[in-house]
């Protein structure tokens, strides 16, 4: 019986220990502070940043809310350097993608690396490469927190990170390459990935594609790490088959896998910056 | 018969470019400056550095050298932020490892991204994980220099990055995995080492062990990177096995191969950062 990797679950035992933690921070005087930055008026994009700020709230995180509907580089920047100077902000998140026009990596290489808690930044990426401290991605916390929940062990494994974005699939395999394991990286098209994903002990996924990974693809006994969000009408499917999670040692499910872990490891960052 | 990718030859070429380049800029009222710090008295480090020293002045390059050899992280921090504020200084290149008891990654953080040019800083090695514009490290350029001007693909290839270091393997497979490449990385000490070597189109070597990489391990017209400089008296030797360069379709030689790139690449990002 394969293991399933409950991010629900788990995502609600990390609130309740945020809320004690922010508790313990709050007697000692601290109040942890996070500012959330959106752009664009995107209706998607400002409920799910909405409920971080509701999420924050209930485990006892001050927010600091800003919507910018109309803004420029410069602005956006003057903000973010005004925030790294305020002693009651503790974390900056910056919604991405931005809105149309914006220059990204500009605007996150202006947060401050000890304020970037949702691991946006060159700076705290560049730490992640080399195995130094730093506020990881949440995608990439979530992972390994559910390793360690799940008490997986990740060394000496052969991890196939089958994805490239900035926020998730390169950063994790930055991270793995300080983890004793053999990390094989490769984007969504890459027409290898049948084999690739043959030899893997250990398979994550981030290729916007239902069902990508198939049964026949996965080796008996693999972890599969899926972060797919495949929408069809309300439906939503991840990129790996159900035929393949059978073959499984331990999965994260779709929906419920690490979806619901990204916001509980946003706000374990900012209790971390707020204490240290 | 396989291509010997000479580093020497290439190095020499690279150096009667940035000599015109320097004197274009020189012609336009720009010096290039960089700045050459070295911590403690190791001879050998020295030596080095003052050939990069020579190097850099052999093109037109102002060089400002700095020995510590004694100093402290808040007295090597405030150095480099004089310098980061310097408009004579272009690049800020540290010798690394640092005399003993000085914070590394403090140190190299201190360095202005702008101004990185031996690609030492986490901003620097995070912009190079995403893909952006930025000084790579001195050995990733030389090997992508040589891919270039042998006119070798690197797209499409399957590329293993065997080492770890920041400086060359992990700064490498973070480069990679922005070139449509399958890369696998892995420490020295793997025990897979001769399975991922078999499925490898291209290995690059840092493995610090002589003849590591044995002909039977490598398939056949692998191109080997060999970053390899396992001394034995006064004789050199890679981590690659004359026999596995046999196989090979193309191959840096040990010596004369990557070696001699580095220092023409360190200049070569210094008259960029001098350009921009």
């Amino acid at each position: 019986m394969a293991i399933i990797l409950d991010g629900r679950a788990t995502s609600e035992k990390v609130m309740e220990e945020l809320a004690e933690e922010a508790k313990r921070l709050a007697e000692s005087g601290v109040t942890p502070g996070l500012s959330l930055i959106i752009t664009g008026d995107d209706k998607y994009s400002l409920r799910y940043v909405k409920l971080k700020q509701r999420r924050a709230e209930s485990v006892g995180i001050y927010v600091d809310f800003h919507q910018l509907e109309e803004t420029t580089n410069e602005e956006l920047v003057s903000l973010i350097t005004k925030l790294n100077k305020d002693p009651k902000i503790h974390g900056i998140m910056v919604q991405l993608p931005l809105m149309e026009g914006l220059d990204e990596i500009k605007v996150v290489d202006a947060i401050a690396p000890m304020k970037d808690v949702d691991g946006l930044s060159p700076n705290t990426l560049g730490k992640l490469l080399m195995g130094e401290e730093c506020y990881p991605p949440a995608g990439v916390e979530a992972i390994m927190e559910l390793f360690k929940r799940y008490s997986l062990d990740v060394e000496g494994k052969h991890w196939l990170v089958a994805g490239e974005t900035n926020f998730l699939s390169k950063p994790l395999a930055a991270y793995l390459m300080n983890r004793k394991v053999r990390v094989t990286q490769v984007g969504p098209g890459c027409p290898h990935l049948p084999d690739l994903v043959k030899m893997a002990d250990v398979v994550s996924t981030e290729l916007f594609k239902k069902h990508a990974v198939t049964g026949d693809m996965v080796k008996e006994g693999v972890i599969v790490i899926d972060n797919g969000n495949n929408y069809e009408g309300k439906n939503v499917y991840g990129d790996v088959d159900p035929a393949a999670l059978e073959k499984a040692s331990a999965y994260t499910p779709v929906p419920g896998g690490t979806g619901p872990m990204l916001i509980s490891m946003l706000l374990r960052n900012t209790l971390k910056a707020a204490s240290s």
